[in-house]
C-alpha cells in the first residue's frame, strides 16, 4: 500500500500512528508565538487534532506549562517582554519533561533574534529546532561550526540538500534536539539517523505562516508521541506537506488566499488512509 | 412564521428587532481583546453590521471608550500593560453608562487569568459576561459559591445543562450581569429569567475564535440596544450559533478554514428573516 | 489598449511598469503595523510580489531597516513600546534613503493617535502618508492648516472629493510627503501634480484590512520604484482598488469574509494585462 515508505527503512507504523496518535490525545500545545500567524497555527492545530493556547505573559506561562503537553516557541515578533516569557516558560517545560519545539523566525536577520534563539538554544536547550536552511545556518555559526556547511550558489540542487543535511546533523550533535531544515526537501535529523522528507509545494512559500505552522504542529506530533520523538517529527514535517500539496490540487488557480484556507482545510481532512498513501519520507543516513 | 420561539414566553420582536437596531445603527464597538483572534472579532462585527475599533493602551483606552457604543473586554492574550486598560476602559465605560462585555478566556487555567477576571467582575462589574461552562464555573467559585453546581462526569445532558444554568443564575444575581454560559444548549440570564438556546453547531469549536467572535457579537447587539440588555444578549448568541448552524450548511466537507470563512460570511448574510425563521430560543424560568 | 488611462496626462508605462518592476525586484518590506490586520498585510504583500518582515522592538527595528527596500509604519494599536520603535525605524530608513509610508489610522479618535502621527510627520517625516479623508484633515489640522478643508454635509460628492482633494495637496505641500486620501475616488498628490483613481468598490469597506493593506501595497511599489515615487503609490493605489473590484465581481453574494479572501487571491493574480486594463488614473491637476 505504501509505496512510497516502502523499502527506505522506516517504520511505517511509527510515522503514520503519530497521527492516530494525535487525534486520539487530543494534546494541549502552548505556544509563544509571533502575532502575524497566530491566529494560522491555532486554526492549524486544531485542524490536526490537537487543543491550542496561546498565551505569553510571565506572570502565567509557567502555570500554561503546568497543563500542556508540548511547547512551541516562535519568535518572530519578539519582544524584551515575550523572551523573557520564552526562557520561563522553557525552563519549565523541560523541568516537567515536556517536549519543546523552537522556531527561530528570522535568526540572523537581526543581531536580537540571533541572540535570542542562541540563548534558547544553548542555555536552555529544545527537542525540537525548525528552521529554514539560513535559520539552521545561523544557528549553527553561532554555536561555533560553519566551515563546510555553508552552500554555494554555483551548487547544484544535490549539493545544496548535502549540505543543508551536513549542517543540521552538526546543528543536531551540538545542541542535542531533533533538527528540521526545511527546504525542497525537508531534513530531519537526531545527529545520527537522517530522514529527508519530499512532500510540499512551492505555493506553500507565497503565504505567510507556513512555516510557523509546520512548527505548531510538529509541537503537536511531539506531544503524541514523545516516546519516538524522531519519527513523530518527521511525520509531523511530512503531514504539513503532504497538506500542502493537497491543497494546491484543490485550489487550482483561486490565488494564494483560496490557498491558505485549502491547506488548514487539508490539515483537518487527511487521515491515517490518505497520510500512509501520501507521506514521502525516506531514511538517508 | 416564527415557528422556533411560538408560545415560549419571548417577545419575538424584541429578538428579531435587536438585528434591526444594529444593522440601521451601525454602533461603535470597543474591544480589548487577544491577538489570536482579533481580526475574526474586527471581519466578524462588520459583518454583522458594527464597526469596531481595537485599541489597548491605557493613554487612549478612554478617548476610545467616550466615543463607543459599548466595551468588549477579552483576556485571552492579556499582559500587565493591557490588563491596567481592561480596568480603565471598564470603569470608563460604567461611568460613560455603555454597556460593558467580558469574556474570561481561560479563567481556571492560570491563576493570572483567574484572579483578573475576578478582579474585572468583583472590582468594577460588567453588564455581560460570556464564558464556557468551566469559566463560568471559576468565576462563581471565586466569588464565594460553588457547592452543588459542579457538573458530573456521570451526569445527564440534561443534568449537566441544569447545573450550568443554576452556576449561570447565580453568577448573575451575585454580579448583577447578564451571564451566558455556552455550551452545546446556551443559556442566558439575568439571575431571574433563563434563556436556553439552541442554535449552533459542533463545528464551531473545530475553529479558534468563535467564542470570541461571539463575544464580540454581543457587545454589538448590547451597543444597539442597551434598553432591553437580557433580549440584546439572546439575540446575539442565538445570531451567532445560527451563523454556524448555517455554515455547516454551506460548507459541506470542504474542512475547518473554509467553516471559518463561511461562518463569518453568514452574519453579513442573516437578515431579519432568516433570524425570524431560524432563532431557536426558550424561555426556561 | 489601455482604454482607462488614453489622454489623461498620464504616463502609462510608469503605471504598469512599477507592477512589473515589484514582480521583478521582490522587495523586503518592513512593516510597524498593528496586530488586528498584520496577517493580512503579511498575505497581502506576498500575493502582489513583495517579501514582508514584520519586527516591532526597538531592539531590532534598525537592524531591520537596514536590510529592507521600504518601511511602513502603520498606527492601528499602537503603544508606547511600539511608538519608541516606529520612531527609530523611521528615523534609520530616512537616515538609509529607502521610502518611507505612514497610515495615521485612527488619527482624529484619540489623542494618542493624533499626537503620535503628527510627531511622526513632523519630526521625522515620511515619504507617504496614506490615509482616509478625516485622517487627512486631522493632520492637517494638526499641521496648522484647516479653513476651507471640511467637507460639509450638504456637500455634493464633487464639492466634497474637490475638498479632500484641496486638504491632501495642502498637506503635501506642508509636508513634503506624496498624500493618499481614500475614498470613492482616492486622491494622490505630491502638492503639485493631484492624481484621481477610480478603482475600488464599496465591499472594502465591509471587512477589516483594506486601508491596512493598501498602505502596505503602497509600500511594495514605492520599494520597486523609489526613483519615480508619485507614479508607483498611484500604481500601488489603483493596484489594491483594482484587486477589489475583481474580488467584488468573483465573490458574488457569498458574503464579506470569502470576499477578503478574494481580494487577497487577486493581489496573487492580477498581471501586467489585467492591470493596463483595468487601472482607471486620471491626472486632475
Amino acid at each position: 500500500m505504501n509505496g512510497n515508505m516502502r523499502n527506505t527503512g522506516i517504520d511505517k507504523e511509527s510515522i503514520v500512528g503519530a497521527l492516530d496518535a494525535l487525534r486520539g490525545g487530543n494534546p494541549l500545545v502552548h505556544c509563544i508565538t509571533n502575532y502575524v500567524t497566530v491566529n494560522d497555527c491555532a486554526n492549524a492545530l486544531l485542524a490536526a487534532g490537537a487543543a491550542p493556547v496561546m498565551a505569553d505573559d510571565a506572570a502565567e506561562v509557567e502555570d500554561i506549562v503546568s497543563i500542556a503537553s508540548s511547547l512551541v516557541v516562535n519568535i518572530g515578533t519578539l519582544n524584551e517582554r515575550t523572551i523573557h516569557s520564552m526562557k520561563l516558560a522553557a525552563i519549565a517545560a523541560k523541568k516537567r519533561g515536556i517536549p519543546t519545539v523552537l522556531d527561530p523566525v528570522g535568526a540572523g536577520a537581526s543581531r536580537l533574534r540571533t541572540e535570542t534563539a542562541l540563548a534558547l538554544v544553548g542555555e536552555i536547550g529544545f527537542s525540537v529546532i525548525r528552521g529554514n536552511s539560513s535559520e539552521i545556518r545561523t544557528l549553527l555559526a553561532g554555536t561555533g561550526v560553519t566551515r563546510g556547511v555553508d552552500a554555494d550558489p554555483a551548487d547544484s540542487a544535490d549539493d545544496a540538500l548535502g549540505k543543508t543535511a551536513d549542517a543540521a546533523v552538526l546543528l543536531a550533535k551540538r545542541t542535542g534536539a531533533v533538527v528540521v531544515a526545511t527546504g525542497a526537501t525537508d531534513i530531519v535529523t537526531d545527529g545520527a539517523a537522517v530522514f529527508g522528507i519530499r512532500n510540499g509545494h512551492p505555493l506553500m512559500a507565497r503565504i505567510t505562516g507556513s512555516g510557523c505552522m509546520l512548527s505548531a504542529i510538529v509541537g503537536a506530533f511531539v506531544a503524541a508521541r514523545q516516546e519516538h520523538l524522531l519519527e513523530a517529527v518527521a511525520a509531523g514535517v511530512s503531514f504539513m506537506g503532504l497538506a500542502g500539496e493537497r491543497a494546491a490540487r484543490d485550489v487550482g488557480s483561486a490565488g494564494t488566499a483560496s490557498y491558505r484556507t485549502r491547506l488548514i482545510d487539508q490539515l483537518s481532512i487527511v487521515g491515517r488512509a490518505e497520510f500512509e498513501e501520501g507521506a514521502r519520507i525516506e531514511r538517508r543516513a
